[in-house]
């Protein structure tokens, strides 16, 4: 084979790569749908979590559990909800997410640190530590939020 | 004591504890804030649930049982959610909830034993009866959306 041919055998190999890792990656308007879900529920869950901690509505230590748990599950695979490919359409993400991924994995841990301790605490039943640690973690919200979300559109 | 005063001692009786138990109740402004919030994370791990289930997004048997748990979780605490005296404000919460309450009560009945049977079936990991289990759990919605609560108001 010529240098030629080698050049042209690897730049066929190259797109045969692209192609097959394009389709096992599911669609990136579905991955946005699942995302914005589960940030709805993570929304939802801070939420209630606050209107109890704040003392707004008397509930049981069952339900801050509840609350908590489901945010620190929320926060762990929170680093999936960000594929590549997944910044166009119906999404607030910016580009940063991606071109700054260091800064971007950072504010994501920042977020796991917090929740996990949120629910360490509220097992324990103390309603003031455990408000300290759910209002650590609304600052770590910020820190992608700020960064790396466009502000919400006038409809 | 004549039979007068019986009646007036009586009265003011009722007049005390009526304001008691006021008190004692949560503002319902902050109770349909709870409420809100609760329902904003049921609906966000039923759409994450159905992105999943419906093969659209592929995720594994850790994320579909967290988000069947969430669901049977906020399914127990259903009942908790329309306290007397908050169906007026921020809310689409139909009277009927509170004036036909065996109708309701039945409708959420519904959901709480829906949503048990698909957090056991995510359990073992099979996605066809997951899904199964799950469009189950989607047709007791209705029994509170429909009967108990109004449609979307215009902006």
């Amino acid at each position: 084979m010529t240098k030629w041919s080698h050049w042209i055998f690897a730049g066929l190999m190259v797109v045969a790569l692209l192609t097959t890792s394009q389709s096992a990656m599911a669609d990136p308007k579905n991955e946005i749908t699942y995302r914005r879900a589960t940030m709805k529920a993570l929304g939802g869950h801070m939420s209630a979590l606050g209107t109890i901690l704040s003392g707004r509505v008397k509930r049981g230590k069952g339900s801050v559990i509840f609350h908590a748990r489901a945010i620190v599950s929320i926060g762990k695979l929170s680093h999936t909800l960000f594929a590549k490919g997944t910044g166009k359409g119906r999404t607030r993400a910016r580009p940063a997410i991606w071109s700054k991924q260091n800064q971007f994995k950072k504010a994501i841990a920042a977020f796991k640190r917090a929740s996990a301790k949120l629910a360490g605490v509220a097992g324990k039943g103390n309603f003031k530590t455990t408000r300290a640690a759910y209002k650590a973690v609304t600052k770590t919200c910020g820190g992608c939020h700020k960064a790396f979300r466009q502000p919400r559109r006038n409809k």
